[in-house]
Order: structure tokens, then C-alpha cells, then sequence
């Protein structure tokens, strides 16, 4: 769902407009329904169906949202091809083991949502995009680790802490996950992190690189300056056009007059 | 504290000049009681209340000026709003488990001097901020580790040689923090050993473009000569129009005296 | 191979374009075989031969390559002094313990193939080659590792779980390489992994910085302004010359007229 | 000793050219000796004699080169100020726990010599330090770690592992020095991996740069398309003045020639 639809599709770009809050809502409700299931351990079975009817419901939706944008397409085959990654992770949480794989579609439209609140201030949209992720594979990794034999993350404490060791690739190994969904969100937060350590030295760069550029704004006054005195010049140039057919008048006169008087 | 205050507020700018250097002397002797009391085991009693007295007066004195600021503020309400950082961490360490929360006010207002020292020498100012937060947070991490069960931070010694591993992000996991504490002094580090990798990354890169960037110098001294080039088309054009004129008025002479004769 | 012959080869350059597709082919027939050889522990004696006739008849090919390319060149001297460390990689695999060497020629051709598909995506193109060299890697420190007494990489999920963990420099220590062939694939990955950074890095600050060049289409357009100005000028010189010229001549024929009347 | 001596110093800067490739010698020299010391094991106790004659010699002489140059020095006082980090590591290996500090003087020459030798070369200036830098690590690390309690760093081979783990910044933590010396060697390592990640990141992101920066030379070319327009407009203007001296001469005619004839 995240990249902008381009302007070649007009309808799904008001669709999109239009449902933008509803998707954000319900990514959140989501996310709520989520974390309650992974952290009261002492959910009665009635709470567990409900929250797995608000679950799989949000999920519903999400799926519809794709269907209709694939109907409102001027050119349904490119759409599907252009927005391909979107069918994977909507599609493979059908599967039971891949469930997972639902968190990444409710995180790309919260960050997608919070890159749009934004604008500009990378240190907002930094923290923002790191407290999410953080979150989201804290949670995650609590699911995939706590009752595994041998697991080293076993309180959402513990999965905050892995988290941050993980993202900032510092990785002491004190609790590192063991199985294979665990790992695939530690792969996730090592992305993360690497993607993290490159915005944040490349804004500080743009940032030293920007107080470099303050000769640029030299140069732009420079060629203002040129602009001017060419247009000056230009002036007085049509300042001499003026004279010279005056001139020319005068000696038109002139030749008639000394001619055969 | 630290970000100047803009220039809309000038009774607060001026408050901040005069007690400038108070503050840093504040941290510095809040920082030495700290270190003291945190690395001195054989504290007696008495010193021990004596250590306690000057960092609870300190930080009496740091919310003191808080409240000043906010009383020499034109627009209250936005102040408060746009330092609620700093609010938020003055009042914080009242409860006695966040009391560390206490040394990121220090950390702040002693960083704020060596950027105002450093001016331009990206060098210094890396070296002094890492050995400032390093040696602080060796201090904080011994002192939440030092006692708990399982700690692997016991004497000043690992803690600093932990606080290099993990500002470095080389996390060997030989010692790590198990108190929340101590984790939250974790996450501080992992986040300056970040901002350090980026600093260190973008000082070299603009080092690197600014010397691509000679030939802007190329541009403008270009621009110089064409700028000069115009300027003495001007001066030909204006003795152009000089000459003209000269024209015109003989041929008015001319027109006069060709006339009735 | 990979470094493009310069245009002082144009036999070896024709020669390249030729058995381009052919070397890829027979990379990716080699990686299937080496894959296979390390991954099916259950081989019958005979496949086990037919696979590694596979992986030194692609070897001896490659070799071959190499030859025909020497025969080619103009100047073979150069050709061998430029292209050492392709003869260094190519030999040192005759040595049984060095034979993981060979991969280092794979993983080279294809992501070569990989850089020319996927010309100014760089996205895909990390992607890509990450996905090529842990893979590489993985099938590499398995073999390596698989039966070394104390060895912590022992299945095939291991060692991709042991390559994501070194490639983003995070480093857990739940799983490393004991043996010199797994440290030498470790050394290789955390190469890969710092250039990783650097690539992310760059990218996302070459970015950042494309959107502060803005500025100069801003001195692009004034130019073409200053430079359209300048040529009206000169138009209107070539008419204030024509006008000139027309004066001039005008008072040749007065001069002819006024004189002997 | 490093950085070059400013122009004001000319006494120095010869000294300096006639001494540097000796003391590229005597830096080689230690390092064969201190290399010898530490990996040969089975010394005879003449032999470690001879070996410590030629350490503390070639430390003699890196001492006395640092004398000539206060000698030689127009502003003593200036030299020993701007120098005084070489001082301080000069001085501080005459305690007996610091003399692995003499390897900092040696490395840095060594990495002068490197730097000078691959002008532009970021690859080759890259690879060449981080294997010196690895090298001479590995050696005091397996110095200072090899007998003492608890060491997992007994083997050279251990500790080019360990080195290349901590440089790279991974960090298993399956080996980790135990000991003070150690842990310098460790905290410099780290340091050194840090500066490297800069150097590759920013190597790349200067690359990338460059690329973009292909608009300034369009910039170039337009200005100097302008410029050769407003010379030719030039060029114009003065034919325009010929042309107009001209008129003024036959009108100074005419009118002489139609006044009182």
C-alpha cells in the first residue's frame, strides 16, 4: 500500500485520500489487538476469540482495500505487477506459521502516515520510525520466542532490551532469538538498523554539506548582478536605436532639402 | 536548557549569559559529588548525607532557573511548550528511581559548553563529548549494576571498558546490564554510539565533497570576469551614446545653417 | 574478470561480450552444484563424484577463460600485471584448503551480471548481492564448520542465521566460526558488511543531498536567462550596425551631392 | 611526528625529508623485532637480549629525532606546544606497563609513509592501514592477554580472529581481552573501526556526489558560452565606435565644407 499511486491513476488516488485515516485507525486497532493478546498472558478464551475476530477482521479489510484499488485501475495487470510485494505480505499470513507477516503491512501505513506528519524533520520521523518498529518486533519476537526450549526472551522486558541491542547492532548475546519466526524479525531489525545508522549520518552529512553550499547563494547573487547590468545594457542599447532613427530622420530631411531646391 | 533561547525572548538570552558559567560549574560539582559517591565505597555516614546535600541543592538550584526562565519569558505558555523536554526531565528524577535521569541535564548543559568551546574543531568536540557521556555513563551503569544479582558490572573498571564496547557498537557481550537501570544507560550509550558513528561518517564525507567542491570556485571566478566583460560593454555603450548625441547636435547645426541661408 | 577491459582491448573486449552469458551460466551451475554437494548430506558416492566433476570442469572453464583472454590481449604483459588477483584467485584453489576460493570467482561474475542488470537501482542491487554473497557464505561456513569439534554452525539454518547476524555487524555469539576456513568467510562477510553500510549510507545521503542541489537548476535557469539576454543585445548591435552603415552611406551622398554643385 | 610541519618551520620541514624514509626503516625495524618477540616462543634469553637492545635503540632514536626537531625549531616553545601529543607518547613507554604505546609512534609512521604512497588511492590507503593497524593490534593484544588468568586470546591466530571481529565491529564476544593493555588495544581498535566505517562510507557517498555534481560542469560550459557571446558583443560595440568616429569626421567635413564657402 505505501508508494504514492501515480497521477495516471486519478481513482485510486482519491480512494486512497479518502480511506487514508480509516487504513491508519485501522492499522492501530490492530496493533492494539495485537499487543493485548501477546501481553495478557491471562486472557480468557472469550477475550482470546474476540481479539482474534478484531485481528483477522482488520486483516479482511486491508485485503479489501487491495481488491477495490485493483478494481478502480485504469490498467489492472500493471497495478497488480507495480504492487506485487503488496499481494506477498497480504496474501502469505493465510498461512498459520506466516501471521507475522501481517505487522509489516499495519507498520508500512503507520509509517507511511508518520513520514507524512513529518515533513522534514528527519529527527521526529527517526524516532517516530524506530519507537514503531521497536514496538512492533518487541512484540513479535515475545510471540515467536517466549515458549520455545532454550529461549532467552521470555518477558516483553527481556524483548524490548533484544530489540534495542538489535537495531543498534551492538548485539551483546546475552538473549538472541532461536526460532525461525524470531530470526526473521531480528533480520527485519538488523535492516532497520543499518537503514537507521545510514539516515541519521546522512542527515548530519547534508547537514555539514548544506553550510558548505553557502557558496551557491555567492554565485545565484553573482548572476543576478550579471542579469542587471545585461539588462542596463539592453536599455541603453534601445537608448541608441532611439538616436540613430532620429538621426536617420534628420538626414532623410537633410537630403531632401539640399536636393534641387 | 540547552537550545538558545530565539531572540523574540531577550531577558531570557541575557539570564542565560549571566548564569552560563554557574550552571557549568553546577554540573561539574554535581558531577564530582556523583563520581564521588558513586566510586568512593568506604563513604562514611556523614559524607555520605554531605554528597546527598550538594546533589540534591544542585538540582534545586537547576530547576530554579527553570522557574526563572519561565518567569522572565514574554510568552509563558509557548516556552513551557517548546522546553517540555526539559520539564519533563527536571521533574522526572523526584521519584527516587529515575533519579539517573538527574545526569542527563548535566550531560546537557556540560555538552553545551564544549560545542560553544569547540567551534568548528568537529574533532575536539567528538573526543570530548564520547570521553563526557562515557565517563557518566560508566558511573550511572555501576551504579545500578553493581549490587544486583547476576551483575557482570561490578567494579569502574568493566564499567568503562562496557561503556566502550557498547558506544562502539561492538557489543562483545562479556558484560552487559540486567537492571532496567543499568539497560536505560544501555540504550543511551547505543543511541550517542550512533550519533557518533554519523558524525564521525559525515565530518570525513564533507571533507571528501569539499574538496570536489573547487570547482565552484572555477564558477565564480568565471562569473567575476563576465561580470566584468558587461561592465565594459556598459562603458563602451555609454561613450557609444557620448557620440551620438554629438551627432545629433551637429546635425542640428547643420539643419540650422543648410536652412535659409 | 570483472573490471572492464579498457578500449585499448578490443579483442578481449569482443571476446567478453561473447561468453558474458556463458560465464554466468556456468556460475550459476557451479553454485547449484557446490549447494548441492553441501547441502545433501545424504549423496550416493556416485552423485557425490558427478558434482564435484561439475565444480572442476566449470573451474577448468573458467581457467580456460582466462587463458584465451591472455591470448588475446595486445599488450599480454599488462594484461597479466592488471589482472593479477584474477590469477591469484584462480590458482590458489588448487590447493585442497583453499578450494573455498573458488566461490570468491563465482560470487564476482555474477555480481557483475547483477550491477549491469540493475543499472541506477540501487536498491535492487544490494538487495541482490546481499542475497548472493550470504548465500554464498552460508553454503561456505557450513562446509566448513559442519564437523569441527566444538563447532555452533552445524545446520544450513545456522549458518544463514550466523551470516545475517555478521553481515549487519551485530554479532550475537550465540553461533561462530571455530575453524580457519569459517573465519576466513566470516572476514569476507564483514568486509561486505561495512561496504553494505557505506553503500546505504551514500545512497540515502546522495539523496538527501540531490534535494539541496535544487539550488542549481535555480544558477542553470538564470544562465539560460543572462546568456538569452546577451544574445538580444547582440541583435540589436547587428541593427544599430545596419542603421550605421545606412547613416553612413546616406552622408556619402551628401558629401557627393553638396560638393561641386 | 605525523602532521607536516607548517612552512614557517623550513629547518624542520628539510630535516624531515632528509630523516623520513630512516625513520620508516627504524619504525619497520621495531615492528620485525617486536613481531619476533612476542610470536617466537621458544627465544633463547640472548636472543630476547638482542631483540630488547634493538627496541629500546630504535625508541632512542625516534627520541632523538624528536630533539633535533625542538633544536632545529624557530618557535621552541610553539613546537613543543603543537607537539605535545608526540611528547606524551614518546614519554609515557619509559614506564614499563605503558610500552605498548610505543607501537602508536610506529604505527604512525608507518601510516604517514602509506598515506603519502597512495595519494588518491582510498582502496589501497584503506586495505594498507587496516592491515598494519590489525597487525601490530594483534601482536600487543597477544602480549598483554596471552598468560594472563581467564584469557581467551592465547594464539596469534586467536588474536588476528579476535582483531578483525573487534575492528569490523561485530564483536561475537567469543574472545575478548581480560587485562588493562588489552582492553587499550581493544578501545583503539574500536576507534580505528569506526574511523574506517567513516572512511568507506564517505569514500562511496563522495563517489555518488560526484556524479551528481556532472550539472556544474554544464554551469561551466554555459558560462563560458556567455562569455565568448558578450566578447563578441564587445567586439560589436567597438566596430559600432569606428563606425560612429566615422560620421563624426565626414559631418566635421561637411559642415566645414558647407559653411561659407
Amino acid at each position: 500500500m505505501p508508494p504514492p499511486v501515480p497521477v495516471a491513476e486519478p481513482r485510486i488516488a482519491a480512494w486512497d485520500r479518502r480511506v487514508d485515516w480509516w487504513l491508519t485507525g485501522l492499522a492501530v486497532l490492530f496493533l492494539v489487538a495485537y499487543a493485548w493478546q501477546v501481553l495478557d498472558t491471562s486472557l480468557t478464551p472469550a477475550a482470546r476469540v474476540v481479539l482474534e475476530v478484531v485481528l483477522t477482521g482488520t486483516w479482511v479489510l486491508f485485503a479489501l482495500d487491495y481488491l477495490v484499488r485493483i478494481a478502480l485501475a485504469r490498467h489492472r495487470w500493471r497495478f497488480v505487477r507495480t504492487h506485487l510485494l503488496d499481494l506477498v505480505i497480504l496474501a502469505l499470513p493465510m498461512f498459520r506459521q506466516l501471521r507475522a507477516l501481517r505487522l509489516i503491512t499495519v507498520v508500512s501505513v503507520l509509517n507511511r502516515q508518520l513520514r507524512d506528519d513529518a515533513r522534514g524533520r528527519v529527527v521526529f520521523y527517526v524516532v517516530g520510525s524506530v519507537a514503531l518498529i521497536g514496538f512492533v518486533a518487541s512484540l513479535a519476537v515475545l510471540e515467536a520466542e517466549r515458549y520455545a526450549p532454550d529461549s532467552s526472551i521470555t518477558t516483553f522486558g527481556d524483548a524490548v532490551w533484544w530489540t534495542m541491542t538489535t537495531i543498534s547492532t551492538v548485539g551483546y548475546g546475552d538473549r538472541y532469538p532461536v526460532t525461525p519466526e524470531g530470526r526473521l524479525v531480528a533480520v527485519s531489525l538488523m535492516v532497520s538498523g543499518i537503514a537507521l545508522l545510514g539516515v541519521v549520518t546522512a542527515s548530519i552529512a547534508s547537514w555539514f554539506v548544506e553550510n558548505l553550499r553557502r557558496s551557491d547563494a555567492v554565485v545565484e547573487r553573482e548572476l543576478d548582478e550579471v542579469s542587471a547590468d545585461v539588462n542596463r545594457a539592453e536599455l541603453q542599447l534601445a537608448a541608441v536605436l532611439v538616436e540613430l532613427r532620429a538621426i536617420n530622420d534628420r538626414l532623410d530631411a537633410l537630403e531632401r532639402s539640399s536636393r534641387p531646391s
